[in-house]
């Protein structure tokens, strides 16, 4: 199973908030990439952030390191996100001489991609939202995203997209913001390329029941292509180690995604801001792990509890898994 | 436009919560109906649940009574959720005889709406959802959701099926939880007489902006069928008078409205626990007038507003708003 | 440790919620007494709900039960929640006369409880506190409320009156809605018989970590006087089985109690509302007996970890726990 | 009235997040306290952020500035939150050389502030928190964080010092996180010259009432020293434009702050990320000054709403506040 483990590697780096620039050193990509393959040999892939990590004139390079170290790239993130000039949207903003270049940009990414033998660009569209009511035109900028989406997997039928929901941060709210939401968001692109990203954070503060989400994407033609692990408090995005809080629902999660033949990556997505980043993402390894293995063994039963609906036979099982 | 304002009989009489089971004298619907005929003349439409206000052995003479009256039935609600035969669920009971019973009343009620000549049934499937995690086979579930829902939808063509969507309560989880989820449902069904129902307030405390939820709707393929309004404090289904803590969202939504062409009813769903109803669900009509009429005073200027994306010049017009 | 655990003994009988009269059948508390004795050996403490469970006319009898049983009244619940006359406020109802029959009755309760031997009123006021924002006088009905909890406890000082906080629900916005405010008023009393009561679900969806919640109480002078369990999945009441949802918070929580020397009972609070009552109450007394045991373990341990202020040390610990 | 508003000078640069670090060009704070002066002249305080805006090198020619312009200091915010070395905490780090420094630090800017002659120090202790659960000792985190406010407290008796809560961000969890466990906090240093500064934005994503927050503030003893103005949309400090969301709980508060004799500054706290800055900032203003024109013309009415408790009558008196 070694190679289903992936990190993002920008979660060695820096992370910063609004009001704190820099909790740590923020080491090059290719320190951060030297790091994560001493230390963390669970992983079989990176995902590289565009831009950051990645660009045109660093590809061949970086597509050696991988290749040096057998590790595959599990995804490329055009980072539609950091750079200003998206601020105020990418494929959405009204301006738009901004929407050609978050199009020539997402080409570019996925130029990208194919030069890493990358099968996944993960769209994480965190700017195309809005943040005020009664000032934006949600039909018309729903238009434009839809079209965005579709020039650039009509283009690259080799790759698929994986839209990355998220309900609200940078903007007050995202127009990929839950599951459901993000199926008819990647259904009108008509495009058999375009699917979706299940972050559990995000999952888990949008107020849905990430296992459901699962389901959902599975129900509707196979749309999920990608996962992120963390977890949180349940407000808002804290991008914590696996299982710090929660518990259950990893359980419940790993079941379905076996249960729905998921054969995607396992990736972890943290902000491990005031903690050792190798360490603590490495953590969250062995959390998914441990309950992939829980899953494996309880298969069967799993199978049985969620026919039989009965919560007190549900907790049972939960309190065997403990010693 | 009068004639496009209703209210649920319901609402006027006794509200209860799991603490109390009473904060006031529960009149009959006959009174109740009497009631709001004579104090509400705002009102053209009238929502009957099923088996409280309505069953076969009275929709004759409410019928009668409507008529006399000049007031239209706006909807049946069919009771899914009060009756404790449908507590584990109603068409997603894991119990085969259940699911029947469930089909045998939505087609009785179907039946009672034709009688009424109201084209629209209500769909709360309050108890199709689950409370704990990994005790329930959801993808089994929703199988059973669409075939009941395509099963009556199809029998009753004359019908359009609005399907209200709520987050949670009384289940932890509904199936029917946001718009965009539901519209999924709707369409899984390939009837082409299955929408949704906006309830403001459920809208709220999901998360989700209630106006992008109709365009949502809209792109869909006209999927809005019916509007509860009501407002509450963002954590809750507090079910209190219209504009008693929101104002912005109101003005938004009224302007989305009429932008994709709602005609269906402008309905108010309230719980005046500790208030004289009729005043109180009267409140929320007046309030929601008063948005009608501010959009239909800046109609063009909000027009340009929602193009410009500039909260600034947004908030320099809500301003004119206030005295 | 058998005799730190309690029940709620009315948590046995019918689950209502505000759109379903009855999952259930309701047994008289004679019944349910019986039935907890019989299948609930674990427990040595059963809490009664004043009215509903015991009143003057039957405080002989209900002691008598108790004692033939070897089981301790853990606590008296005087109902200021589910009396209509305290619908809009017990306390600090607007209505003198409302307060004086509220004071009158938290007398009788109070009788009733030194009648059993038992040293805890468990005060929670459910009703006091408000729906609309702008139609409270927060300053006069919280001196009401200071003075009508003075009177009670100071006219029984062999007692100790712990005030249960909840944020919201039956109310809006409730008056002891949180751990810190709740010391305010405990405070505000200047009885030294005035403490707090945690219930662990009202904790965790008011947005606090109930860690520290026994850690302020213990501060302001050894303030928790009892203890409620349940889970829930963070945004409401959901009164479910003890760790369906979280894991780490329970572990937290049962170090924090022994390290700040907590005494008194360990309660269950749940609303079963589908689950065969007594089975899913006894899966929480096992989880919290897990946890505790979890935490004799491990005492010292954690006792360091939360020295070290280092969250990947505290992961590899919490791995530790499972299978 | 003018002198009362005051912004915070930092608000009028660049804002940057997570993942964008500069929307806009940031400007020297000599550049934005001269676009202030010019542009805003409802103002007549500006709040200096300690490190950036203020420090003992320049205390004297800001000073000079101001003072040239008749605008006065209305706080100084010492920079606990945003120097890597506060990190993991300032007054609560684990370590006694941080918990040190923070100490001089909070002593050199008490000096800046008696320098401007401003009397509140606004201490938002933004790092003094934690963020994951069983990693950190919260009785002896709260000791040092009591010690070191009541050094620096007794230290500088001339000044006032307002302790900002807010419930999480950057942290987890804040140790100020709500207006109750802060009036506890302040309590505990003994320290008359200790309060509270209340952002309304944080106040509404922390579940509490923040008009009734005030009168907690009041009756712990005029412990309401300074007021940051923004709105969000519920659950998160998303920093808006006053009144973008809400309406009713602004009327509420202006009212309670009226009735309690709040004398201290209405300050503007917003991060217009991609808004003119100065013509965000005004818009909040103009909005405070037309509720507390509101709140002026019809105290006494507001007076007998508060004590009716009909929320009717409360919704007809909002009603005539819109045209």
């Amino acid at each position: 199973m070694k190679n289903r483990y992936a990190i993002i590697l920008g979660n060695l780096g820096n992370t910063r908030d609004r009001f704190c620039q820099g909790y740590k050193q923020n080491p090059s990509s290719e320190v951060m990439l030297k790091q994560a393959l001493e230390r963390m040999p669970q992983i079989g892939g990176i995902e590289l952030v565009g831009t950051w990590d990645i660009r045109p004139d660093n590809v061949a390079d970086m597509k050696k390191r991988l290749d040096d170290a057998g590790v595959a790239c599990a995804s490329i993130i055009p980072d539609t996100f950091g750079n200003p000039l998206f601020g105020k949207g990418s494929l959405t903003s009204t301006d738009a001489k901004v929407r050609q270049a978050a199009l020539d940009y997402l080409r570019q990414m996925s130029e990208v991609a194919l030069a890493m033998d990358c099968g996944i660009v993960n769209l994480w569209l965190g700017q195309d939202g809005y943040d005020y009511l009664l000032a934006t035109d949600y039909d018309q900028e729903r238009n434009w995203l839809t079209e965005g989406t579709r020039s650039v997997a009509t283009e690259f039928p080799a790759l698929r997209y994986a839209l990355e929901y998220k309900p609200k941060e940078p903007r007050n709210f995202s127009y990929h913001a839950r599951m459901a939401d993000t199926i008819l968001a990647a259904k009108e692109t008509g495009c058999s390329n375009v699917g979706v990203t299940i972050d559990t954070g995000h999952s888990f503060y949008a107020g849905e029941n990430v296992a459901e989400a699962v389901v959902l994407a599975k129900r509707a033609g196979n749309l999920l292509y990608h996962m992120h692990f963390n977890d949180n408090h349940g407000s808002w995005d804290d991008d914590m180690i696996v299982s710090s809080v929660h518990f259950t629902t990893y359980v419940e999660l790993l079941f379905w995604l076996r249960k729905t033949d998921y054969e995607g990556w396992i990736s972890m997505d943290q902000y491990p801001y005031r903690e050792d980043a190798v360490d603590a993402i490495s953590e969250s390894i062995w959390w998914v792990k441990k309950y992939e293995q829980i899953v494996d063994e309880y298969y069967d039963e799993i199978g049985l509890l969620i026919k039989e609906n009965d919560a007190v036979k549900t907790s049972r099982f939960l309190r065997k898994l403990f010693r």
